[in-house]
């Protein structure tokens, strides 16, 4: 039996790889310690296993359908709902005064870690109403937050996003939900929203929708869109649930995986009013999502991370145990087949799913630290710490959803005919995560993002700070004991993506918007392996510093991890290259292609 | 609505890139002309759109399950089976004495491709019969092919290979099922055969299984595996259909994709016995069943390319259509939005597609044009033929398997979330084609066939062939007027890929036989990448020749071809310097990795 996720990995990389065991020594974590931390991985470890675990296939075979006008969802749902509440994480990163333990956003990131690896979809209903509510507490009134954020908080209602509309996914700007004022100071929101997950359930008493709408009579285009807090039922003054709030379950759409969260096609408006109110100011709303962005696509390259970990999991426990062939130049036919992990192309495969395991799980927790950083970290950082988490957020979210499909593509291949059956569920993972390239941002986008906004932001000082931290870690490496080859393929990669950068955004203005960015993608990939590179250069570091110490299975570990680390330079970063000529060259090839060649 | 595959492209392929229209100049063909090949083709076209496209996903969502110990299908499959006989395509690559029309293997090979991209999983029924009975026309007795092998021509019967043991899959080495002589000559055979394709269903009046077994008291391994004629239910000296054969259904498997076929686990001998009748000579059954498998393992390649075509035509038709955002620069929020294609980035996912579609078409067309040279091809480069087929085999499996998927993913994310729901195909082939890289040979059971024997086979003569062959299509790519940077990167790579093949091969002994295999995974895809590449070469040389004289949609096709071939010249041969130097570097780190470490 594969284990949830892999323990030892997940202290080594909170403790030994991140400073998280000083976050103490800051005032909001003053009550912590690392002991602290570790009770709350253990019972993140033992709710996501027995509430979580124990229906994610259940729910992937059963997914939502609407009976009698409700939405039914497999029974555990509600149960592991259930046990999360209690277990007190739906406040736990919160104030103290909320309720809240006021735990470290990275160790709130580890903890969702365990959920994720166990029941992708189950694991989506927090996961939004955490968002939800986080959104609020920065941008929504006291009053407001009384009413709709606490509920969340305590695990009593949940949240959505409802950004997306059947005529605009990618393009926002061209929303049409309509907010008309209404005499008392609300609105009456009235449009349809799509792709909307946890849209509609009964497994809350209520359900508060952040809905981006345009105040009628307002600007075009971005300028024009308000964010605004819809009820699926009414809330008086006292934050008492009422009547129906005319959100009107559309249809369910049925997807290829993540079956377990619902997801719906919501009419706002029909058949009455759905009364809405502003967040903060008007023509703030795109802003104000984007404010929460950061942390939701760190929460997708992790969930992308948690699949790929459960399939390696599974992988592995299953290649350790299935004989088959001998060594090559080993051919008596009377020896006994051996194990499969004693094949090369299997170990191959095994190791590329550690590299994007581990290597995505360190880059999304780094990510994490920056957040804690940015919100208690030194005052004077904070600016920079904020630039870098910019520059670093569509490599975080897009990275790991696109390798953690070629991991999950290993983790079926080491299994054969056996993991593309059902009798496993590397399958489901597998449709699970292909979801992860295309929500919260597609990859367009994020290349977008990237190249055309965060290098560039302000003055390129996020990529300076990238490259000085990049830098610290190559110099300390020898020190460590790292080998050099690992050493030299992050440096020779990273003077490869440093030169494309360069390249191409000091002739931006000679080469058009068009042309700057018709190469978007492959500067994505390129800082995308080189950062994960990097990741796996900083494992490195902490492992040759500790495997002089270690004995048993802590050796172990730390020479697997400065393998991975040598497979992931010999293998992976030399794929660099390819991708920096090619930005380098500003090739024309996909803007030349003209749509009657096709 | 998206066209079942594009008819002008098969044109180009079969007419423009390879002789097809000269093979009725060779005497087996006497009867044929390029009109004779455009009606069968049209004709699978009409019959693919009609009796096949019609249940994909009906077949998909209504998976075989057994009811009343009788495997139940969906009821049009039925159908597709009538009409694909009626039409006369089981015996069309046969003999006129047999009732075909002596088609060439590259004509029936296209026109299989229409049933795979009409529904993949129903076309496995007629790919495995054609299959069984190819082999029988080899290697059975004339008494074994009036029984066994006329009724599959005729499409009466069915067939499949039963290959593959619970406990034996990419090993066959060890397969245990027995076959104990009986006094009759015939066999009784016994075992658990898994994974068996068509290995049950009642869509005709009995099945042919091809199975491969040990005659009790023979050698162990490979040396002792003899291939055995048993049928569903027995057979009689006049080929009448008799009593039950004793080959139980013990199971279905229950897959991600691929779910119209029907596969199972077979047990032979249970409750009787299983009687079974010698192929050939004993001894030789993997050797039988490998001389079909260039045949097998092109239809895998072709599989995939089909798969990935339906989804470039669906998410093309999608792409025309679907209107969101706006060019970089021009933010006007009144403008209207542009249709996708309009976006460099989804331009780069539908080019991706192209190329894999169109190149991967083109090399398992050329590969099925060498078995027509190997059959009916000058006698004196017979041989040499043989050599280039055998080491094209594993690249035209492989690469299509494992790009198509890559080319399904672009189709998943140029349709955003609508391409991961249900309401297209797209989702569906995705899942379909993720066991090309598994069946019918692993990928790195293809990796060791081309680095491990097929590279150095006959002194390196086939790899000889590829470079003459390669070098004549450089030779004449610029006075056609190819652009000189998609022949230099094609000659770029081809000097890469040499000189790391040059470099392993010649250290072969040096480095002992698991350092030699161990990065096979990188000669498969560098060599693959740059076979592509050159079919890429070889459409631009014929586009770039056709362009000057040619008008209107004419144009605008071969425009699009070397477009395409400029971008994969610019986008993906680039990448083959990388794999390239990982193999010529004889890198050890998933050699040096333990189990433990893991």
């Amino acid at each position: 039996m594969a284990p949830l996720l892999n323990r030892r990995d997940l202290q080594f990389q909170l403790f030994e790889l991140l400073d998280t065991a000083r976050l103490p020594e800051r005032p909001r974590f003053a009550d912590h310690s690392r002991e602290v931390y570790q009770d709350v991985l253990k019972l993140a470890y033992s709710v996501a296993e027995r509430h979580f675990a124990n229906h994610a296939r259940a729910a992937d075979l059963n997914e939502p359908h609407v009976q009698g006008g409700r939405v039914v969802l497999v029974p555990e749902v509600e149960g592991a709902m259930r046990a999360f509440r209690e277990a007190g994480f739906f406040s736990a990163h919160h104030d103290e005064e909320l309720g809240g333990l006021q735990l470290p956003w990275v160790v709130m990131q580890a903890v969702m870690a365990h959920f994720q690896a166990a029941n992708i979809g189950s694991s989506g209903y927090p996961f939004l109403t955490i968002g939800n509510a986080n959104l609020q507490r920065v941008f929504a009134s006291p009053e407001q937050q009384r009413r709709f954020m606490r509920p969340l908080i305590e695990g009593r209602w949940f949240g959505t996003m409802a950004l997306s509309e059947p005529q605009a996914g990618s393009g926002l700007a061209d929303i049409t939900t309509t907010a008309t004022p209404r005499e008392d100071g609300t609105y009456a929101v009235s449009g349809s929203k799509m792709w909307i997950s946890g849209g509609e359930h009964e497994l809350t008493e209520n359900i508060v929708h952040l809905v981006l709408a345009r105040i009628q009579g307002g600007p075009a285009g971005v300028r024009g869109i308000s964010l605004f807090l819809v009820p699926r039922f009414r809330v008086d003054g006292q934050g008492g649930v009422g009547e129906s709030n005319h959100v009107v379950l559309a249809g369910l759409n049925h997807k290829m995986g993540y079956r377990g969260t619902t997801n719906t096609l919501l009419n706002f408006g029909e058949g009455g009013e759905s009364i809405g109110e502003l967040v903060g100011e008007p023509g703030q709303g795109l802003a104000q999502m984007f404010h929460m962005m950061n942390e939701a696509r760190i929460g997708v390259g992790l969930g992308a991370v948690m699949l790929a970990s459960s399939g390696y999991q599974v992988s592995l426990a299953y290649a350790r145990e299935r004989r088959q062939g001998r060594p090559p130049g080993s051919r008596d036919p009377l020896s006994p087949p051996i194990p499969i992990t004693g094949h090369a192309d299997v170990r191959r495969l095994l190791l590329r799913q550690k590299c994007v395991v581990e290597g995505g799980l360190a880059l999304c927790l780094y990510a994490s630290s920056l957040v804690d950083d940015l919100q208690t970290g030194p005052e004077a950082e904070r600016a920079d710490v904020s630039l870098l988490l910019d520059l670093l957020t569509p490599l975080v979210k897009s990275w790991p959803s696109r390798y953690a499909q070629d991991s999950l593509g290993d983790a079926i291949q080491v299994m054969g005919g056996a993991g593309y059956t059902r009798d496993y569920p590397v399958e489901m993972y597998y449709r699970d995560n292909r979801l992860n390239p295309i929500h919260e941002g597609t990859e367009g986008i994020q290349g977008n993002d990237l190249l055309g906004r965060k290098v560039t932001q302000a003055g390129g000082r996020g990529l300076a700070l990238l490259w000085a931290r990049m830098q610290a870690d190559l110099d300390g490496a020898a020190g460590d004991g790292v080998a050099d080859e690992i050493r030299r393929a992050v440096e020779i990669a990273a003077g490869q993506a440093r030169d494309a950068l360069q390249s191409v955004t000091s002739r931006a203005s000679t080469l058009g918007p068009e042309l700057y960015l018709a190469n978007a993608n492959a500067a994505l990939d390129m800082l995308g392996q080189l950062v994960v590179g990097w990741m796996w250069l900083r494992q490195a570091r902490a492992a040759a510093r500790a495997l002089p110490e270690a004995t048993g299975d802590d050796a172990a570990f730390y020479r697997g991890k400065l393998q991975a680390a040598r497979f992931f330079a010999a293998h992976e970063l030399p794929k660099v290259r390819a991708q920096a000529e090619l930005l380098a060259s500003a090739d024309r090839s996909t803007l030349d292609m003209q749509d009657d060649w096709f």
